[in-house]
Parts: C-alpha cells; structure tokens; sequence
C-alpha cells in the first residue's frame, strides 16, 4: 500500500501522516511507501516503518502532479489548498492553488495510463455553502458558495465526481466542518476565535471573544477529521453511487456551548480567561457561515464525529497537551 | 448598445440574433453594433440597421476571448457549447470548449481593464440535474450532473457566480429546458425525437418514437428560450443577490401528451405518422433525465414558458412553417 499525501505540511495533512505512521496500515493492507508533499517539502515523520518520501511540489504547475503520482500511489489524500482569506485576498493564486491544482492532479491521474485508478479522497469543506440556509442543511441543499475558496472546493467536488463517474478514479469528496481546537499560535482567520476560546484558556492564556455567546457553528475536531479521511480512503466506491461528495458530520453548538464545555471540563477559573470584544467585522462574516447540518448519508456510511463539545475540548487536552491543562 | 453573441450559429444563436435584428434595441436602448462569433463565422443577418461584425472563433484558443470582446459589448449571450452527446463522447474536447471556452471569455473580461463590467448571461442546462429526483426539483436542489455536459454547464455556473460576486462582471445563469421544437433535420441526440415526433409529422413524414408514451420531461419552445435569454438580459443585478443561476421555467408532460396536442392542433391523421419502435438505449438514457421543476424564482422574476404543449406545437407552425402543416 503506497499513500500520497498532498498538502501533508499543514495541520491535517501532519495529524494524518502521524497517525498512519502510528497504524501502519491502510485499509487492511500494510503500509510499504508514503509520499508526502507541500508547497514546502513536509518533515520526516519519526518512527515509521515503511519508506516516506518527501517532497517541495506545486501541484499547478507543470509535470509536477505527474512526479508526484510517478510511484502509482493506491490512495491519495488530496488536502492541498490555500486557505479561505488568502483565496479571498489573492483571486489568481486562489484559483491557481485551489482549482488548478486540484485540476492538475486529477488530469495526471487520468493521462497516468496502465489501468492506473487510484482511491482520492478530496478534503472539500462548507465553504461550499453560502448563506441563506435552512435550519439544518440537508445531503440535496444547493452550492452557493459566497466565497472564492468555497468555489474553488465546489468545482473541485464536480470535476471529481465526472472523473470518477468516466473511470478515471475512484473519488469521495469530504466536506470537512470547522476544525476545532486547532493546535499552534492565534491566527487571523475570521473562524480562529472558535478554537483560540479553547486553546488560550488551557494554555494558561487570555484569549479574545469577538462575536455573542449566541454565535452558532458546525465543528468537529481534528482527530475526526483524520477519521473521516481514513474512513473515506476505506469505502467503497459503489456504496456511494454518482452522489460522491458528502457533508461530514460534526455537532452544532454554540460560542456559549463551547465555554460551558470548556469550563465543565477544565473548570470555571480557565474558562474566566475569555475576554468579550466584540468585532462588527469578524461577526458580519460569520453570519453568513452555515450553522448546522443534517449529515444523514455520511453518518449513514459510517463516518462519525464528537457528539458533544465536551469530547473536542478532551480530545485537545488529550493530544496536544500530554492530558494536563496549562496553570 | 453593442451585443456580442457567442455560439451564434446554433439553433437558439441564429434565433436570438433575428429577434434582435427586428427588435433594434435591448433593455430599451437602441442596438447599434453587434458581433457574432462561433467555431465557423455565422451568417450576417438581414435587415439588420446596425453594424454587424461576424467571426469564426475558438474561444478556448488564447487570444481569441479578448479579441472576442475587444470593443467591449455591453451585453454578452454565451451560448457557444458543445452539445451534451460530443462532450461525452470527446472528454478532452468536452474540457476544452464548455469549461475552457468559459473561463477563457470570463477572464478576459476580468482583465480586460477600465471598469469593463458586462451584463453576461450565460446559456445553462437542465442537464446541471442528475437523478435521483424530487417529484418537482426545487430551487434550492444540489447539482449533480451525471454527464461531463452537464458538469461542464455547473463549473461554468460557479464561476459565473463568483466573478459576479467580485464584481467582474454582471452575470446571470439561466438553465433552459429541453427545447423542442427544434427545427430542421432529424439529429443522432437522444432527445432528438422529443422534436421530431412533432416537426416531422407536420412536414407529411413518420418520425419514430423509441420509448413509451408516458415517458416525462420538461420543455420550451425555442420562441420561449429566446425571450428567456432577453429577460435576462434586462434583470438588475440586484434582483438576483447571490443565487445568479436560475432554472428557467417550462411545462412538463409525457410524450403522449404531447401527441395528444399535436393531434389537436394538426388532426388525428398528422399524429398518426408516428411510428412506435422501442429503443432500450434511448429509454435507458432519458430515464435518468429530470421530468418537472418548480421553477418559482425565475417566474417570480417575470422568466415565461409556454403552458400547454398546444402552444409549443403552434409556436412551431407558425415560426418555422409560416403557419402551414404540411401534407
């Protein structure tokens, strides 16, 4: 079992490489060779037992997603994107990164010859939905992307499906929800107060609020992420018929939820390191973000996600801090 | 006024640009030039009393989209296409011309500078839809083409929609229904005899029907999808909001139905020129085309079909027979 990773830098791409390397199987089949590329050549995982090529590649450009399938890689994880702000802030990067990219790999997939038919799985996300929703979006609700990101990742879900759909490859597109707590420093992500309320706290900080307690959002951690992927890679392609783009599940919740959770798992005096500065900008974006789901066809497939915001604040605690909470 | 038409040598191309010639003005201003471009030059209309410039042009080649808009149209009706049977036939050729062509024109008008910003409306499809269906598909159902067609059209909307969204331009995407009846020869589509049980009992020749007579589908007369696209032409960016594709309304009705209008408004002896001869293939493919829409929002925004197949049938009599069914 040979696996490419695109995109293995980044936050995913990183938990999903450790976690195969921990496995050590994919699928039921022993992992022997593991391809991992970025637009910056992604670290050496420690401690694995097969061979781990790494790789500086840029999907867009030329020949480059034809190197990185050289080896006829069995399944490939395709997570390689620029994020949401930068697609929004650089129109022909986006499109480049995002679309381009996505489209390289897909058509050197398909020129690759040999009866080459790799599993993909594709790291789609909500985006892909724009505002206004119903109360929870259903497995037929339109794409109406309001963001260039969010078309990016809806094209990316068609053409997947067509090349899929003619033989090309075997693809599942997964709408991954807000990961939540996200590792590492602040960022200026519009959506990174959802994880820094979190974080900060624990880590012995002060973190900042910017929208109302009432704030509502679809999340799931990333250790279900990495799940959802590996569950993916391991379905079968005709258990989804033509309809091979799915909402992932995740549990809706609200900013409120979310400090409650916080403080019944690490007690009030963390939670008390939230300070309320409510930003007009940050809350006019995340109005139009959707809210809830009704993921019935992918949980009816077997993927599954935190039920409570209690578990994604143990599931943090857990993996990124040694199971102790900062003083 | 300057209006550039693209795919102006197709059916719904060389029908737009008559009405256009004996309108002499579109959105209430006179019409003073016009370009019409296709993969082989169009035909200069008659009677035209404005400037009328044709060309042969392949939007997908680089250079042809700029120089397709070159004198900056105010108004763009992109039609050029390959028909749903080549795309899926010729998968490179499908990419090339339906997306390819699409971006191309869009970014040159992205780049074209100057505050260009174009009314576009752009020739979409029922074909965005694949089965499973609702019994009426609603405004808010997903897209999930079942032909490289169809996926094609759906990129296209997306795109549309978020060039529009960064202001670009000002597009409109209209989904037309099954046109019929379409004039001229009988053709190898598989929705060919849609139209032909229809045209060619009217010109004294038998047509041949391959499936049974209750299959359903959705339709337009080509009368219909000619004031579909001058409405849209003429809708205020702001009526829409972000959800700048629409499907177009239409009448749904079985093939018997159908014979039975023909029978009415041609006599009994016309419909009889319809010979039954069972196509397995044929029925195969139109079994996973959609039968009936719910068009609410293009209705509420003034779009307007026929409502009776009495009524397509008459359209046809009267545009492409001068009024006469022949012996």
């Amino acid at each position: 079992m040979h696996i490419l990773i695109t995109g293995a830098a980044g936050m995913i791409g990183r938990k999903l490489t450790a976690r195969l390397v921990r496995d050590g199987v994919l699928n039921g089949r022993t992992i022997d060779r593991m391809t991992l590329t970025d637009i910056v050549a992604p670290e050496l995982p420690a401690g694995a037992t097969f061979a781990v090529a790494t790789a500086a590649s840029d999907l867009a450009m030329a020949g480059a997603a034809a190197r990185a399938i050289a080896h006829r890689p069995d399944v490939i994880f395709h997570l390689a994107a620029i994020v949401s702000g930068e697609a929004e802030a650089d129109f022909e990067k986006g499109y480049r990164v995002n679309f381009g990219g996505t489209r390289e790999l897909l058509e050197a997939i398909r020129l690759a010859g040999g009866g080459y038919r790799p599993k993909l799985v594709f790291a789609s996300s909500i985006a892909v939905f724009g505002a206004p929703f119903p109360d929870a979006i259903g497995d037929e609700f339109f794409l109406t992307p309001l963001t260039s990101y969010g078309t990016q990742k809806a094209i990316g879900e068609l053409l997947l499906a067509d090349y899929t759909r003619r033989g090309f490859l075997d693809g599942i597109g997964i709408r991954l929800p807000t990961i939540v707590v996200r590792p590492g420093k602040p960022n200026k992500a519009a959506s990174g107060f959802f994880s820094s309320i979190i974080r900060e706290p624990l880590n012995g900080q002060e973190a900042v609020l910017p929208v109302s307690e009432d704030v509502r959002h679809w999340f799931a951690s990333p250790r279900a992420a990495v799940g959802f992927l590996l569950h993916a890679a391991d379905l079968k392609g005709d258990r989804l018929g033509a309809r091979i783009n799915l909402t992932m599940p995740g549990l809706t919740c609200t900013v409120g939820e979310e400090i409650a959770a916080l403080a019944r798992v690490a007690g009030a005096d963390v939670a008390r390191r939230i300070r309320r500065e409510p930003d007009a900008t940050v809350a006019k974006i995340v109005a139009g973000w959707p809210q809830n789901f009704d993921a019935c066809r992918a949980t009816a497939l077997g993927f599954r996600a935190e039920t409570s915001f209690d578990d994604i604040v143990r599931a943090h605690i857990e993996d990124e801090l040694g199971g102790r909470i900062g003083a």
